[in-house]
């Protein structure tokens, strides 16, 4: 695997090693103009770059070039740790999904009680989004065209929500129950991104307020998927 | 406005002119190996091969090339209809939510109830949705990055499906009322759409149980958005 281009996301560049932990070196200090930095600081920096440039500029009208201009790297290096524009960009979705989940993961105790960990889940999950602005935007509204891998990184983090948001053993237990019921979360999941993405945009309604109606819907919805409750 | 080559979508070629309205010459019988087709079949034929080429496979994979290819015209003829790939991504994407909407707006009678017409709505738009597959998938999944023309598609018709959905004068009295409310709708919206795609991936649930669980969510999404209901 270590010998094949399409999966560079790992893959070590000789040139860093042995430059120790010592974080980034000053442009000003190198000898050339180029900010030489360790490996993981340099994909940090791209990712947050690509986050940006992507957020402001349509996909089709941004070029390998104008991504290496604005990390002010040459291409073959940029080519180096993102082979095609595609892979920076779907790495760039990847990066934001993470840290919102991270945010919201940080935040839902694994011992609170199911209602309070949606409450403190979402309320996390809003303070991020809040925080993010146009680059969740970007992350929900994004993909590539019918791009495969792009749906994967949305669908992987809708499932990985589903379990921050709701108490694993028995969610898995209640989804398993009735093929309605996993609609019905789905469901839930796709109100809580439609309504984000609005509030982030056009923002009058309280964080608190949002957070309460969608905790209120997901008791409704869940009640309506089910018609003997059990909580 | 005619001078400008970045809106051609009305555009009308002068080799078309004088053909009348004989609908299409059988490939057979032409001179030249191309079908030669009027122009408003020759537009309706491109938006189908694109919906059907761009769910298959990946926005990046598709070159100009293989879309004239598999259209058996010249790139030329090709750029002339849509001067660009995303030109005729686009263009092929506010096709199938065009088709969409015409589907709910023939079930939906002005003069139903409005739960009546919700319910009437959602059935057609169901039945419509399940018989694209695929391509509704990827109406909603697709979008070029951060384009904002694909985004004005969808923002367009997510607008023009709560217009028909619920009834105009009385809705937007409502959501006017308050930005919770508003809120809640795009929410209830979000979900339709979440909950369509995964039936058409998935279904094992009846058109006619998911279209009731959603008029039940609307109704409870509406009451808890608005403590005291009017309806």
């Amino acid at each position: 695997m270590a010998a094949t281009k399409a999966k560079p996301a790992k893959k070590r560049t000789p040139r860093a090693k042995g430059k120790g932990r010592g974080g980034r070196v000053a442009s000003g200090r190198s000898a050339r103009p180029r900010v030489r930095l360790e490996n993981d600081e340099r994909r940090a920096q791209l990712l947050s770059l690509a986050q940006r440039v992507f957020t402001e500029r349509a996909y089709d009208d941004v070029s390998i070039d104008d991504l290496a201009a604005a990390a002010k790297i040459s291409k073959g290096l940029l080519y180096h740790y993102y082979p095609t524009k595609r892979d920076l960009y779907v790495a760039s979705l990847r990066e934001t999904a993470a840290e919102l989940l991270a945010a919201v993961s940080t935040a839902t105790a694994a011992d609170a009680a199911p209602a309070e960990r949606v409450r403190a889940g979402l309320d996390a999950y809003l303070r991020h989004v809040k925080g993010l602005g146009k680059v969740f935007v970007a992350l929900l509204r994004g993909g590539i065209g019918s791009d495969p891998e792009v749906a994967d990184v949305l669908e992987e983090t809708r499932r990985a929500f589903l379990d921050q948001f709701l108490a694993r053993a028995e969610m898995a237990r209640i989804l398993a129950s009735s093929p309605l019921v996993h609609l019905a979360l789905r469901g839930w999941l796709g109100m809580v991104e439609a309504t984000s993405i609005e509030w982030v945009a056009n923002s009058v309604v309280e964080r608190e307020a949002l957070r309460d109606l969608l905790v209120e819907n997901l008791i409704a919805i869940l009640r309506n998927a089910r018609p003997a409750p059990s909580g």
